[in-house]
Formats: structure tokens, C-alpha cells, sequence
């Protein structure tokens, strides 16, 4: 590989995982059991539906488009879409980006607003950062607040002391989350929390909205976690058995094509179409989910992998509507 | 480890894994989840006991001893115990080793029993092996006649072409797959046949009635399984990308040592107090099986396991009434 085809993306790139229609092609005949999105997603959606049919008036999601980027309109439209199949409202507020402060207070405040989400990028940098704070916490369904980050690496689950109310986790990660349950990745049999135990797993992309966040998350649950970007690697673990409480973040000398001889499961984010994960490296029978828009695995994975996830944007939009959803209990229960 | 240790149990050992008490020592406070096999034998002696509740007549299991072994008399004393806490009815022949075979042959031709096992060693040795193909397959519930050997080393599940008749698989290594069903090392996402693909599992036994059949199963279940015993290592497995469609045994340079290291899954049946698993040498976060009445692992097996399952015996007994049950149906519907 490349190391310039693995680019970092800043804290303000833009909205990840593009809902992507399922690869049309039937699976080959190898071995290899390939998991569509649409079929993770669909438990969630009907939960959802069945949610949001219990309530008065449909759950409020606002998102506002200020960049004029097209891949952005595009994912706005799909939410739009999914919105209104599942039974919630959807408003997309265009605007310029001066404008956007202002009128992001202005839904902060409206009680009939349930959720906000910003396309990024906005500004780009850490104004967009600053955008993210702004965002209220009752409202953030990206989860990206300092708040809930904050959380998220130091393994505080709940919001509350009585551990009622879960805290919100950034979608694309969760759908990573909920994508490794789905398949099994997740041991159902250990205690939560520990459920990796055992795994070792491979992230490339350690972006602040995606692949940092899911390598924190990997580890805490249990597994031991190389994490690769185009500045190297590192690795996220609770240490030997699994001792540490919280994840910590270790330098490590293993380069990226040991990580791949190493893992069990391999979880790929490059948004280039040049970057392809050599499958030579890979052992047989490995768990392969790709989260880019670009295909990242060469098609001779198929042969090689026992699970393959081409890819997550279902199940991601699903999970900002399962946000939403708590958002909106939350709000009613004065929990934040 | 003492190659000595390994013993090589021939084809007419004693009967396996004595079903031993749960050890009575809450599990400390590391990360692994210890699972006993009575929690994994009360969903199938549920089953079991709602099957013979439905019967007219509870199936009859007549068990054969002819050793004076006193381990073999509790055994049998055991086996009794749950036949008849389950509603099974049983009975134990006591004879002369020379009445054995005329004893055994009035027993295939009574309808009124239903199944038949022998505590072995008898003779010992190739007359043991005569013994077994003795035994009607219509009542073999230890599954080790020939047709039941040969079935399950060539990946032939059914007794017959529209795939309704489940073979009968010896209930030690059945024991063994249906703990590893339980504790989700078979990953049910994945197709029937393949759901061990990706696994790498080490063996150590291989022993005619459970050791060499149960690496068999795993592997044709799609598991790379590295096989050990004192005459050294073979690997079982089905190939790159699982190609094969059943299991071949290759030889193989790699060192128990090294397939320790490499594993996911280590399963023991060694009858031996002095043999122990190194500890220092398995992946953290491995799954431990021990299959012998002797304790192959150490204590501190407890803070570097995922999961640790210290004995089987519940389960094989459970196995051994499922046989029963399965091969009264056969009986009832003429299949074999």
C-alpha cells in the first residue's frame, strides 16, 4: 500500500459512508457470506417505525446544508428519504455559511425541533469544531459534542448515575458497532463490555469522526485494535487480560501489513478508489467491513473472507434516527 | 511440554470425559466468563424431557459392563441417574467379558430396546474395535460402528437422500460442537457447514474416539485444526478458502508450541494430572476447553481466557440420550 492513499480526515470532513445502494451482482460462489447493509438496518427500521407510530407527533430532524456540496445535498436527500419511509419528519435548512450560527441557535432553541445535524464541511478546520460544540446536547444526533466524545473514550456508557439513559455514540461508528453484533463478531455469551475479547481487528482510517472513535469503542468492548492512518500505526487496547477499565493508546512498531496478517477482522474507511487492502495479506477467513464510499477490498475477498460488508450507510442512517429517537425521550425526561 | 504427557488413547479406551461436578469456586475476578457444562446440558435435557413425555414408552438404553472398571461403574451409575431423571428408562448388564458378544446380539434383536452401549475397554485393542461394529447401528448411541465413522470423517451428514435422517456422531465430540454452538465459537450467520471458518483450533488428543473424530468435525466445519499427540502434529482442515468439501489431513512442521500460540480455540483430553497447557504460550482472550477428567489447564487460565469451559461430561451424557431419542425415531420410521 500507499501510505499517501490513506488520508487523515480532519474533524470536519464531510458526512461519512454515503448510503450506497447494494452491490447488484449476486455473491460468487466462495465461501464467503456478504452482509448488505439493508439487511442489518431492516430490525432497526422496524423498531424505529414501531417507535416512532407509538407517538403523538414524529420525532423532528433538522439538517443544515451550507456548503454547496453535492455528495452532501446527495445525503441529505437519502435521509430525507429514510426519514419520511420511517415515519419522521425531515427539514433541510440550505443556507449561506455566515449564516449558519445564527440559525443553528434558532433550532437549539425550538422546543419542535428534536434533532440537529450539520453537513460537513462548513468552514472546514477547527471552526467547524466549533460548530460541533454549538450543536445542543440534547439535540447533537451525530454525537459528535465534546460531551458524548468525551464519553465515548472514557467508556462512560450512561448519561445518568442510575444508568438509564445511554450516552449518544457518532452513527457511523455505532453502525460499525451494531454491523459486528449483527454478524457475530460480538460474543453474546461474555459480559458487556468484554465481548471482544480475544479479537484482534485492523481500522484503517483514524479519523476523528470515524476511525478514532471506532477504535476507542473496538477496544473498550475488549479487542485489541491496530489503528492505521498515511502517520502510522497505533494500537488501542485494555492491555493483557483485558485489566484496564477504559481503553488506552499504545505506540507500537507492528506495521500495517502485520496488523493484516494478525487480524481477525479488518474494518477499511480510505476514501480513495486507489487504496485497495491487499487480500494476500489477509488471513483466510477473515471479517472484512468497509465503511468508504470507496470499494477498499478487491473483489478476490470474496474467496478469502468468511464475512464481507461491502458496505455501512443503512445501517448508519439508521442509527441517527436511533439517536433522535433517545434525543427526543431525553428531551421529555429532562435527562440533559 | 513433556511429550510423554500426551497420551494416545487407542480405540478401546475407557469411556470418555467422566462427568464431573461443577468445581465449587466462584469464578475470580478476571475477564473470562467460565461456563459449566451443566448450563450448556440444561437447554437439551429440557429438550429431552419434553420428547419422552410425548412417548407412549420411554426409550430403553441398556448398558453393557464387562471390566470391573469401578471409573466405568460410575459412569454407568451416572449415565442411570440422568436416564431416569430425564424419563429414560435404563439398564445396566453386568457380565463376563466371554458373555459379552452373545449378550450383546440378544440385545440388537430385542425390539424392546432402544439403544445400546458398551463400557469399554473390554479386551482392549483390534477385539474392542469387533465389539463395536457389534453393536446394531440401529441402536449404536455412542455412534461408533464403522457406518457412523465413515459418514462423519467424509462430511456425510444424512442417513439418507432427502437429507432427514441426521447420522449418529459419537457423543464426546458432539458434546464438544455443541459447546462451542453454545459459547458462539460457530458463528450462526454463516452458512451450515462453514460456520468455523476463520477459526483456528488446536486439539490436543487425538485419540480414535474423540481426539481424531472431533478434529474431523471442526475442520469439515470449515476450522484450521492443528491435531496433537505424543507422536506429534497433523493438521486437519479443508483447504484454502475452505475449497474442499470435506476435511484431509496434511502433514504439518508446525510445533504444538506454535499451534498453541496460533489459536483461537485449545481443547484438551489428555488423562493425565501432570499434563498442564502453558498458559504463557495462548492468544489473550483464547477460548479453553478441557475434555479430560484430569484439569490440562492451569488455574491462571482464568485471567487470559474468553471463555473457559473446564469440563463436558453433562453435555456427553445429554448427547448420548439425544442419540437414544434419534435412533427410536429411526427405529420407528425403518430408516437404517
Amino acid at each position: 500500500m500507499s501510505p499517501s492513499d490513506l488520508k487523515r480526515k480532519g474533524e470536519t470532513e464531510a458526512a461519512p459512508a454515503l448510503p450506497l445502494p447494494a452491490p447488484a451482482k449476486p455473491a460468487p460462489s466462495g465461501p464467503t457470506r456478504v452482509v448488505l447493509a439493508s439487511e442489518v438496518a431492516a430490525a432497526f427500521i422496524n423498531d424505529l417505525k414501531k417507535a416512532v407510530s407509538e407517538k403523538k407527533t414524529a420525532p423532528l430532524l433538522v439538517g443544515f446544508l451550507a456548503n454547496n456540496d453535492p455528495a452532501a445535498k446527495k445525503y441529505a436527500e437519502w435521509t430525507g428519504k429514510t426519514c419520511q419511509d420511517a415515519g419522521f419528519r425531515f427539514e433541510l435548512r440550505e443556507c449561506e455559511k455566515q449564516e449558519l450560527e445564527d440559525k443553528l441557535f434558532e433550532a437549539n432553541k425550538d422546543a419542535k425541533v428534536n434533532g440537529i445535524m450539520i453537513y460537513y464541511p462548513v468552514f472546514g478546520g477547527t471552526q467547524d469544531s466549533y460548530l460541533q460544540n454549538s450543536v445542543s446536547i440534547q439535540k447533537d444526533v451525530e454525537g459528535l459534542c465534546h460531551t458524548y466524545r468525551y464519553n465515548m473514550y472514557h467508556n462512560v456508557r450512561f448519561l445518568d448515575e442510575s444508568s438509564k439513559f445511554k450516552c449518544i455514540i457518532p452513527c457511523t461508528p455505532l453502525a460499525v458497532i451494531k454491523i459486528l453484533e449483527h454478524i457475530g463478531v460480538y460474543n453474546k455469551i461474555m459480559h458487556e463490555g468484554n465481548r471482544l475479547y480475544g479479537q484482534t481487528i485492523t481500522v484503517v482510517n483514524r479519523s476523528e469522526v470515524v476511525g478514532r472513535p471506532l477504535a476507542a469503542l473496538l477496544a473498550n468492548d475488549g479487542a485489541k485494535v491496530y489503528s492505521a492512518d498515511e502517520f502510522g500505526m497505533v494500537e488501542f487496547h485494555r492491555g493483557s487480560g483485558i485489566q484496564l477499565k477504559k481503553h488506552e493508546v499504545f505506540e507500537t512498531k507492528t506495521t500495517l501489513e502485520e496488523a493484516l496478517k494478525a487480524s481477525d477482522v479488518v474494518i477499511t474507511g480510505v476514501p480513495s478508489d486507489k487504496y485497495k487492502v491487499d487480500t494476500a495479506l489477509l488471513k483466510d477467513g477473515v471479517v472484512a467491513v468497509n465503511f468508504s464510499t470507496s470499494k477498499n477490498f478487491k473483489d478476490d475477498i470474496r474467496q478469502k473472507a468468511a464475512i464481507f460488508v461491502p458496505s455501512v450507510g443503512k445501517v448508519t442512517v439508521a442509527m441517527l434516527l436511533r439517536n433522535l429517537v433517545r434525543l427526543e425521550e431525553y428531551q421529555e425526561a429532562k435527562v440533559v
